[in-house]
């Protein structure tokens, strides 16, 4: 990710100061840019609880960054770790990388040799955590860029439109991010390219995450409401939608992001290819059909009743309806298998079905 | 249109001063209810120009109120008349209705005899073109309620969902509205009803005009953005969509509020009905194909980066983007005919098609 030219992550240990992790406070996000330290495994369980960081990777590296401030720190450093892993459990309790992460710490921690300097190991680790991320998304953009190239060698060189729905990108990865990573590549491969970033209410993470970075990292790109999808792929303004994914079957059902449904059904009736980029630990093997058997979450109205924003100048919070409007806010919604042309993973592009994935990951195969 | 249980219409002549008309400022709904007096046709021209009137059959209305006013205050009532029928043809130059009613009072200005009181016959005109307006929300209602209640008896009598997409509703219209208007008759004949209301970026028409008006008619409903429709239907919670159109074509395709195709597909999809409601007088004979003979215009990227609400208890505008996010904002879409299940008019329920609209409508066959 760059910003100001510069190439960085999404957390990182200070430079000239190894006691000290720091982030990007998303929260202020696209309105202020604020690098928050982390300074203790406190610090990082609140970074967590309170949304300074989203995005399940990254959510799940800052666990484990933070595991490293607990031994850093601790007097005991290995009950400091499990009391801080214990906290840190509890600290978004549906995030699945934030289970994994912490788990794998604390088996560096059993595993620990007497007289071993856990804060080396575990910040060793962590590292690695974030660098295994990073080769995933380079391994996503490396096959999705493909895509992007023949569309553009179709187009005689002329812009690919990519349209995007939600944050899949280096905002909720360590660095390149899913969705995103094939466009990053795009980029320094000199391909023309557009993006057209849906708002994604209720939380607005295109218009306040997506659109962010896209700007930082040069990338031309339009800000659109959710609704304006069909329109411009009907118009023959969109060559291809690329969005995440929060959870994907073994069959190739997608849950993510509610709406990215009707975008599926949108590209689909206008013969436009919709691609879902993924890290393979989404895939849920003992799934098959998503619409039902993905629990879709309900979370709190005031998502879609209050908006932040800028008011003056000044960080504000409206409310835009009635006080007493009654409000359901479903969080993600499924898309059928049927309706996505394929599925980018860091191993390569697979048909959205258990054949399509079990070519790509035979070591899923039922006995 | 209900409030605190007294009826009315959006506009109507004070009931003890007949210099005065009166609008509901409806800039500031939901979060405020103002009536607001229009005293002079200049009043008039201002609640078109700065939208405090807005929907097609309302600023008809308006327009036919503000000549009345003009006749009536004016030293050479003719002569003020025509000079602010001029004025107020600019203030909102796309409205048909507005060209409509305006075109039609000269007509009666032209037509008067010497000697007559020309703020009687305007005044008697205006009433009239409410009076019709109601008459066609009335037939639309008529015709409309027929299909909820086949589908309250398929269910026995259990909840009927339906799904509407901004505001086709009392507010747009003198009364009842036009896709609203199955939704207030079938409350008066006790079928069970609830409304998804549709958020409707970026002007939020559904969470500012359509939840406040059903709450004002006690009309069960439940605000959601605009991405969820397509779950609602994948999970069998939506019965049957009806929205608005501001354009019909001749052969059926609907021009209406941007997203409305996306929610037609996804009604496809699910194999749910998709009805959009329309006066006659919105159907466009000329053309034939919308997608490619329907402009769609373009509005203020503002529409889409500011959002208006209430902070700390007072109105406020905030900026929810970066301020240099490049922004697009498409108006309208167009669902094409195949995704039509029916248009309900004023004169029956047609099927989306040149056959079927020419059934209703025999006036319109080409010699």
């Amino acid at each position: 990710m760059q910003r100001s030219g510069e190439d960085f992550r999404t957390i990182w240990l200070k430079p000239d100061d190894r006691s000290v992790v720091q982030i990007i406070d998303q929260r202020l996000l696209p309105h202020e840019y604020r690098v928050h330290d982390l300074r203790s495994w406190q610090d990082g369980l609140v970074a967590i609880a309170d949304m300074y960081v989203r995005g399940a990777p990254l959510i799940g590296a800052t666990a484990a960054w933070s595991l490293y401030l607990a031994a850093l720190h601790g007097a005991d450093p290995a009950s400091t770790v499990r009391e801080a892993a214990a906290a840190l459990l509890k600290s978004r309790p549906t995030a699945v990388n934030l289970r994994w992460a912490i788990e794998r710490t604390l088996a560096l921690v059993d595993q620990a040799a007497p007289g071993a300097v856990l804060a080396d190991i575990i910040r060793a680790d962590a590292e690695a955590i974030c660098d295994e991320d990073i080769e995933i998304s380079r391994g996503i953009g490396m096959h999705g860029v493909a895509l992007l190239e023949a569309i553009s060698r179709q187009k005689a060189g002329a812009t690919v439109n990519v349209l995007t729905h939600c944050n899949a990108g280096s905002l909720a990865t360590i660095n390149w991010g899913t969705a995103t990573a094939p466009i990053y590549f795009a980029m320094q491969r000199g391909i023309d390219v557009h993006v057209w970033v849906d708002e994604t209410r209720p939380r607005n993470q295109g218009s306040q995450l997506t659109a962010w970075e896209l700007a930082a990292n040069k990338v031309p790109h339009t800000l659109i409401v959710d609704n304006a999808g069909g329109h411009l792929m009907q118009h023959g303004e969109v060559d291809i939608v690329i969005t995440g994914t929060d959870r994907t079957t073994r069959c190739g059902d997608v849950a993510n992001k509610i709406g990215t449904y009707l975008k599926a059904l949108a590209a689909h009736d206008n013969g436009i290819p919709f691609y879902v980029a993924l890290p393979s630990t989404t895939i849920d093997w003992d799934s098959r059909d998503g619409l039902m058997e993905i629990p879709i979450e309900q979370r709190d109205p005031t998502e879609v009743s209050d908006i932040y924003g800028i008011c003056n100048g000044e960080p504000a919070r409206v409310r835009t309806t009635s006080a007493n409007t009654p409000i359901s806010n479903f969080a993600f919604d499924v898309t059928p298998a049927r309706l996505v042309t394929g599925l980018i993973t860091e191993r390569g592009v697979a048909e959205a079905s258990e054949v399509g994935l079990l070519d790509l990951f035979p070591e899923k195969r039922q006995r």
